[in-house]
C-alpha cells in the first residue's frame, strides 16, 4: 500500500482558518464520526434498546477495537482491551505487574512521566503500604537507576513536554535483566509513530485514544498484556465484564480469558463507536509510512524555525530515534507567545515552565500547515506582538 | 409543581409495538439527547478543538451534573462527581472507606448484591492482603450481621433480582452505632424511587446512570461523599483531574477540594451530555410525585398479574417500604416466558435460575403499558405459547 496523506487529510473537517497542531492534546473530528454516533443513537440504542448489547454488537466493541489497536502499536492480534480511562489503566496494569513480581517493592518511573500516571502509583502505593514506593529520576537517569530493586519500571515512551523518545526495546531489556517487568505508556506515540510493544517486550501497555488516534474528548483507554502473561495475570480491578462468565452472575469473581480479564464496567458505547469510526483513517495507511512522515513534518519544522527564530531553544531531541511526533521549545515568554500565536489560529500547547509544544499527526497536518504557522511563529517573535497583557493572564490549559 | 407523566413519556422516543418494562437494564433514548450529542460533536469538538474543555464547559460536566444527580438522590448540592463506570465507584468507595477506618478488615455485603460489587470487593481485598475481606450473608441477614468487626457495610439499595428495597436508615444507623461507614450502590434506585442519601445517614453512594436515569450504553457513573468525610478521604483512585490544581502538572498527588477529588481521569464528554440531556426531564417532576406513581404502577402490576396468571410466583415484596421499580415473579420456565415476551413486544429482562422481572419507569410507562403487557403474559402462560425449542435456547443476556 502507498500511503497517501493528502487523502488522510480530507477525511478530517478542520475548522476555516486554523492550523491545528496540538493534535497530540485532543484529535480533530473525522468526518465519519458523526454518522456513526448518529447510528448508534437513533438505530441502535433508540431503536433495539437493550438487545443493542448482542444485536448491535455493542459488547464486543472493546475486543475488536483492541485488535485496530493493535495493529497500531505493534501488538499480537488479541491481546488489547479498550475501557476506563488512561489513569485507571494505570493503576490496573501497575497493580497486575506488581502483584506478578511479589517480593520488590520499587515502582521505578521518571519526571517527564506525565503526572497523572505518578499519581496513580502513588496512590496505589499508599494502598498497598507495607513498603511499596515510586521512585523517579531525571529521564536520562531511567537506565542507570534500573536495578535489581525494581518491581516495576513504568514510562511514557514519549515526553508529554519535551517529545523525547524512550529506547523502549533497550530498556525493557535492561528492567527484565534485573527482574523487573516494564509498563509502557503510549499516550503520546499511538497513532504518530511507529510502536512496537510486542518486538520491544513490553509486559504491559496503555494509551489514551483522543490524541492522536482522534477518537474525541474522552475517549476510552487501551490496555495491552503480553501473551506470556495474560493467563497469569491478576487482573485488580476485577469487574463483572471481566469474569469468566458475566452473565452467570456468580457470587465469586474467575477471571476471564486473555486479555478479556482487563475489562471492567459496562463499556461507553458512543465513545466507542466515535473511536470504531476514527480509526478508519488509519486503514488507509501503513505504519512505516506513518512514522516516516511525521520525522519529515518535525525535520522540516525544526529547521524553519530554527531558521527563522533564533530566540527559540530547541527542547526537543535531533536524532531521530529520539523523538516522538512532537516539537518542543522553550522561551521564558513561551505562555504569551503560546496565546499570540492561537490568536491567529496556530493552535499548540503550552506545558510549564517555559516550553511551548506542537504536534504534527502525519494523517492531516501538511507541509504548508508547517510552512504557514513557521511564518505566524516568526512574525510574532520578530515584533514582539505577544508582549500584549492579554496573552500574560494564564487561564487553565489542557 | 403537579408532575404531568404525559409529558415526560413524550419526551421519549420509543419503538413502535414495544412494551418496554427494561428501562432498569437499559434506559430508552430521550429526545433531547441526539441533539445535544450532535452539538457536541460538531460545535464543540469539531470547531472548538482542545478549547472545548474550557469554551464549551466540558471540565465542569462532572461537577454540574453532579449537581442534577444530587436532587434526584436526595444528596446535598456539591457533593456528587460523575465519572468511570459503576465498577470503578464501587472500588473507590471501598478503598476510600477502608482506608477512613483503620483496623477494621470485614467488609459486609449480601448474596443478593449485583455481582460486579462483590468481585470489586473481593479484588481489592486480594489486593490489601493482611487480613482484609468481604462477608456476605443473606439480604435478611444483614442487620444481624453487622457487628463491631465489620469496617464498611457495602449494599445495593434494590435488589437487581427480586426489587426489594433495603431500608438505607435504619442499616446505615446499625452501622455507624458499630462503627462502620456505609457505602450504598443506587444503580436500582436513582431515578425511580425516592432515595434519600443524606436523610440516611450514608457515608459514600455510588450508581450508574444508564438504568432509570436514560444516559445511554455505558453512560458514567457518580459517587456522593458525605460532607463529613468529604475534605478527609483519600481518594485511593488518585488521578490528575482530581488533583488539587491538575494543569499544575506537579509531580505530586494533593487532593481536590471536596468531591473534585474523587474525579480520576478525563471524562467521557459525549456521554457526558447525552446524560446531561437525558436529565432535562426530570426537572419536568417531583421526586416524590415519581415515587408515588412508581409504586401506583408496581401495585397495578402485581394486583393483575396475580389475578390473571396464577402459576407465577411473586418475589418482589408487597410491603411499600420494601419495594424498589420493579416486579419479579418466580417460575421454573422463567427463561423461555420472558424470551415468549419479547417475541411478542414485551421487553422485560430474566435473572436466574428462575426469575422473570419488569422494570417500572415512571417517567415514561403508562397504565395502558401494564394492562397491555398483563394480557400478553396470561396468554402466554394459558397457551402454553413459551413451550417452543427456541425460547429456551439461553443466549446472552444483559
Amino acid at each position: 500500500m502507498q500511503s497517501d496523506f493528502s487523502k488522510t487529510r480530507a477525511e478530517f473537517d478542520l475548522p476555516e482558518g486554523v492550523i491545528y497542531l496540538d493534535g497530540n492534546s485532543l484529535g480533530p473530528l473525522p468526518r465519519g464520526v458523526s454518522a456513526r454516533v448518529s447510528q448508534a443513537i437513533h438505530a441502535e440504542w433508540g431503536q433495539m434498546l437493550i438487545t443493542g448489547w448482542n444485536k448491535a454488537g455493542w459488547m464486543e466493541l472493546p475486543t475488536k477495537i483492541g485488535d485496530r489497536i493493535a495493529r497500531l502499536i505493534g501488538a499480537e492480534t488479541g491481546h488489547v482491551v479498550l475501557g476506563d480511562t488512561l489513569s485507571i489503566k494505570v493503576f490496573q496494569a501497575l497493580a497486575s505487574a506488581l502483584d506478578l513480581n511479589p517480593g520488590k517493592k520499587i515502582i521505578l518511573s521518571d519526571d517527564g512521566n506525565f503526572p497523572s500516571d505518578l499519581y496513580m502509583a502513588q496512590g496505589l502505593c499508599q494502598m498497598l503500604g507495607d513498603g511499596y514506593e515510586l521512585r523517579t529520576v531525571a529521564p536520562e537517569a531511567v537506565m542507570e537507576a534500573i536495578t535489581d530493586e525494581v518491581a516495576v519500571l513504568m514510562l511514557t515512551e514519549v515526553d508529554y513536554r519535551t517529545g523525547r523518545r524512550h529506547d523502549m526495546p533497550a530498556l525493557t531489556a535492561k528492567a527484565h535483566e534485573h527482574g523487573a517487568l516494564a509498563v509502557w505508556d503510549l499516550a503520546h506515540s499511538a497513532g504518530a509513530t511507529d510502536v512496537r510493544v510486542a518486538e520491544g517486550g513490553a509486559d504491559f501497555a496503555i494509551g489514551c485514544t483522543y490524541k492522536y488516534l482522534n477518537s474525541g474528548p474522552g475517549g476510552p483507554a487501551f490496555i495491552y498484556v503480553a501473551p506470556r502473561h495474560a493467563e497469569k495475570v491478576r487482573p485488580a480491578l476485577s469487574g463483572w465484564l471481566g469474569h469468566e462468565a458475566p452473565f452467570a452472575f456468580d457470587l465469586d469473581y474467575r477471571p476471564g480469558s486473555g486479555i478479556e480479564r482487563m475489562r471492567v464496567g459496562t463499556p461507553p458505547v458512543l465513545q466507542m463507536v466515535a473511536l470504531d469510526a476514527a480509526l478508519d483513517v488509519f486503514d488507509m495507511v501503513e505504519i512505516d509510512d506513518l512514522r516516516a512522515r511525521s520525522l519529515e513534518l518535525t525535520d522540516a519544522f525544526i529547521a524553519a524555525v530554527e531558521a527563522r527564530c533564533p530566540d527559540l531553544v530547541l527542547a526537543t531531541p535531533r536524532a531521530h530515534a529520539l523523538r516522538g511526533s512532537q516539537v518542543s521549545f522553550r522561551h521564558p515568554e513561551g505562555y504569551a507567545i503560546m496565546q499570540a500565536l492561537i490568536a491567529r489560529g496556530v493552535i499548540g500547547d503550552f506545558r510549564a515552565p517555559d516550553i511551548i509544544r506542537f504536534g504534527f499527526t502525519p494523517l492531516f497536518t501538511s507541509f504548508e500547515d508547517v510552512a504557514a504557522a513557521v511564518e505566524i511563529l516568526a512574525e510574532i517573535l520578530e515584533t514582539g506582538a505577544w508582549d500584549r497583557p492579554e496573552y500574560k493572564t494564564r487561564a487553565r490549559v489542557t
